[in-house]
């Protein structure tokens, strides 16, 4: 028997909405719409529009643990359907629709959503799969229906209550094989990750805070800022899309104060300001995530005292693994030790923990050297994907991200390849990235790729492809001497070739599966010459 | 069965130091000791000492569950041994020797303390207490015999694990009637506090900040700093004494830029200050509670471009229940505004909820005026306290702080008075406090005190006891008067009474309790004909 306790207060997610509703009630949340117009609710509106939704859920025939979908961009009636999906006890399952149809048609039925709130736009997407969604049994067009739909609901309902681990999300990754895997969120994790994410070295968010998250509700939840503003009380900006002139508008006229975004969003707001003389308003700290942020974006925003935090994360870690902070020795760094900090992925909050591993899972030292799979646990990291029949983390809770990294010894973490990218050579790893980086610095060269071929003695060794710049005629030896000025001499890529254009893929990035079906059959001329002069 | 889920990682308080050790391992840890001296760690090494400590505990034969006192001002041997204690699975047992030796006795014997870690300076105390501590088995102290104590621990000690509702801490409090109350942290409890403390609206505690809290390790834990510290990786420091002078310096040599302490402590160290022409160095945020910051020691922090943080909070609240960091509204209010928003105690972070209630348990309203005993709950509030066989907070979890308030439209909450002082006048209620700082105000008045007298018509009435200033000659007339411009006609005492000195209590505060026993038979002279008169 206890001897004595503390409260049970379950971490549930609508404590978050309660609280909003009781002490920040009159907080702005601001949407941006595509057609330029602004319309503004607050947590007091947004709260009992969720108890309406929730009961209207109800009324439906929802029941707790069942999957209420959207497909939307950000705005207001979206954050609403979050709130009432939850509040009703149901799992808010926020469909991408920038998914493939075959994608789309598979995560709605393996979800088994039972309804779907969409935005008008996305109507003709709607139209072409609804013979193929098997359980969806409602639609509601947030549009035409949702208000009337929210009207069939009771404000006076009371949030379905329950276990902290039970699921409140779920949202699809896309890998690059197989089916996409659900991470089914979960209250407890949700709320942790919230409550992790406000803090000064995460994302630093309080009751002043003015956020405009540049990342879609259905990215991994818009990188959690939906569930830390009502935690904060700090404004909320929703843009339902991202052309830069309308986001400059925005943050200058809501006076935002945080945001956050892909390298591809900031670089076209960047290009918009350089060309337009726009500026950023109040804008005083932006998270960078989703790909490797370039240098050169990082000082463009620290040029004009914007601070910048550089993220790493991902679906399966809800998303934050890792925020680029100011260490305690930032005052004393000087700027390119700043710049060399910021360009690495960051540090981890409390709550997650991270380790590099060799191919045979020993784990390798944090020397900001040795370079191995990253691997991550915590209570806001995957355990098991969504209706799989084994742990995604099963070793000890040890979730593998499929990146490779290396640890520094000031808790910097530096993704310096995709695992299944790295050129494994003679039992060491050579990072296709830093490669093709490398050489894309070599006057003459507009774009490089990096694959392992399979080679006798070293298992792999790197082939590079390389494409010219417009007008350009660099040959083998300049680019073989500009890498060695860089790189290791076992890093030299055992052949060059020149080609005219490299596959990518639909989100632009360099399609490394492409490249390796296209060489499948390439093999080194002097393969076993070449180990002889080694 | 579960469909998929999010991992499992207890919310044990080890993971504290385990992050700390490995992302901020070279972090300080300074203290202050009593002779001047200072000396420093990090975490690298408390985390292996409070593995020996924890190694040795069980090597003496503790188990998981007992409970481990500590008798010690704030200092790094002190905070190792917090968390040796708590890695060994027990109970960290933090006793204020600042109580009366019959409660200390009480305590040590209720608590079923096994070991007692105490500082050198209290070795008279010890001796005086041993025969009459009936279960404590091994005496260390913290300056003679700790180090040789951890000598006989393991570096490699596994922390015991557990459940995260597992207890690891006790703390007394000493109420004004009856034996203390031992309230019962968890390992969770504490971990969501110290979650919600480091926050923006909070504490506000980054890898780059300095603490110095103003405030002993065994109130209330420091106010949670301890347990914060490892979270962030903020630079931790610690001082076994408060003298001003000493105090000055550490803040300027360590460049401490968050305090957090009593009035009292404040007002030595501004008495110091403008007395020496010192200064608090790079002090940018000072949290004052425990009891009201006078607006006159606010404004002096604020003219010095120092952030007030105005808490409140008791051992039961772990102990942060709200904290007044600005408002959204913060920069366009002026600065009278300001001034009385900063006044007032705060608002709750996520996790605390706060209501106001009548004696007839009826919830008033949040309108800054209506005046009700302020109740709370959330995870880090008491539920039952140590030993006791009923809840404390039975009411649905609502746990009666014994504080009267008003609760403003802004959030913020205002104490009024301490309910078992409160006046209850026909229903209503006269706070003791307010009518006591309205008379201090009347020129020739030093010191006031307001008691309930029971009245045949309105229950009670106040009676007003007015000791004068050195000289002055102010009469009941002048005193009415000045109240009468202040305060409404029906707060009116019925009774002012002169006398020489008040009785208070052995921290300077007030004693009630005493004047409520030598006026127990006080009358009002008139008190039928006063009745007609209303």
């Amino acid at each position: 028997m206890k001897l004595g306790a503390m409260q049970d207060w379950p971490l549930r997610l609508m404590r978050l909405v309660d609280h909003a509703e009781r002490e920040h009630g009159g907080r702005e949340i601001v949407t941006a719409w595509a057609d330029g117009s602004i319309t503004r609710t607050n947590w007091r509106e947004v709260a009992a529009n969720a108890r309406r939704m929730a009961s209207a859920l109800a009324a439906v025939g929802l029941r707790k643990g069942d999957r209420v979908a959207t497909l939307a961009m950000n705005h207001a009636s979206h954050l609403t359907a979050w709130y009432g999906a939850c509040g009703m006890g149901g799992v808010l399952h926020t469909i991408n629709p920038r998914l493939f149809a075959e994608q789309l048609v598979y995560i709605a039925n393996h979800a088994e959503d039972r309804i779907l709130f969409y935005d008008r736009a996305f109507t003709p997407l709607v139209n072409a799969l609804k013979d193929k969604w098997n359980t969806i049994e409602h639609y509601v067009c947030f549009e035409d229906e949702f208000d009337s739909f929210l009207g069939t609901g009771e404000p006076a309902f009371q949030w379905v209550e329950g276990d902290e681990r039970d699921p409140c999300g779920l949202c699809y990754t896309s890998g690059t094989t197989g089916n996409p895997k659900g991470v089914l969120y979960e209250h407890r994790s949700t709320i942790l990750h919230a409550m992790a994410e406000v803090a000064p070295d995460v994302f630093d968010l309080s009751a002043r805070s003015v956020v405009l998250p540049i990342v879609p509700m259905f990215h991994a939840n818009a990188w959690g800022v939906p569930w830390a503003a009502p935690l904060t009380g700090c404004k909320l900006v929703l843009s339902a899309d991202y052309r830069p002139a309308q986001m400059c508008d925005l943050f200058r006229d809501e006076k935002v104060t945080h945001s956050a975004g892909v390298p591809t969003i900031w670089l076209g707001m960047i290009e918009h300001i350089e060309k337009t003389g726009a500026d950023l308003g109040s804008l005083k700290s932006v998270t960078i995530g989703g790909s490797a942020a370039p240098r050169a974006m990082i000082k463009w925003f620290r040029d004009r005292g914007i601070n910048v935090g550089h993220a790493w994360g991902m679906t399966e870690t809800s998303p934050i693994g890792s925020l680029g902070a100011p260490p305690a020795e930032w005052d004393s760094m000087s700027d390119a030790e700043q710049m060399d900090y910021t360009a690495r992925q960051g540090r981890v909050p409390f709550g997650i923990e991270m380790r590099i591993v060799d191919d045979g899972g020993v784990e390798l030292p944090r020397d900001g050297v040795a370079s191995g799979r990253l691997q991550v646990r915590g209570p806001w990291v995957v355990k098991r994907y969504f209706k799989e029949d084994q742990d995604a983390a099963a070793n000890d809770n040890w979730f593998d991200t499929g990146d490779v990294a290396a640890l520094h010894p000031d808790g910097t973490m530096q993704i310096t390849d995709r695992a299944k990218d790295v050129i494994k050579s003679g039992g060491e790893w050579i990072s296709s990235i830093e490669l093709e980086n490398c050489a894309v610095g070599c006057p003459g060269v507009a774009e490089a790729a990096a694959i392992g071929i399979p080679h006798p003695k070293w298992d792999e060794r790197p082939l590079l492809l390389v494409v010219r710049s417009d007008g350009a005629n660099v040959d083998e030896a300049s680019v073989r001497s500009h890498l060695a000025r860089h790189i290791a001499k076992w890093w030299q890529p055992d052949a060059i070739e020149f080609v005219n254009e490299l596959p990518h893929t639909a989100t632009g990035k360099l399609s490394k599966k492409t490249l390796r079906e296209q060489f499948k059959d390439f093999r080194f001329a002097d393969a076993e010459a070449m180990v002889g002069r080694d």
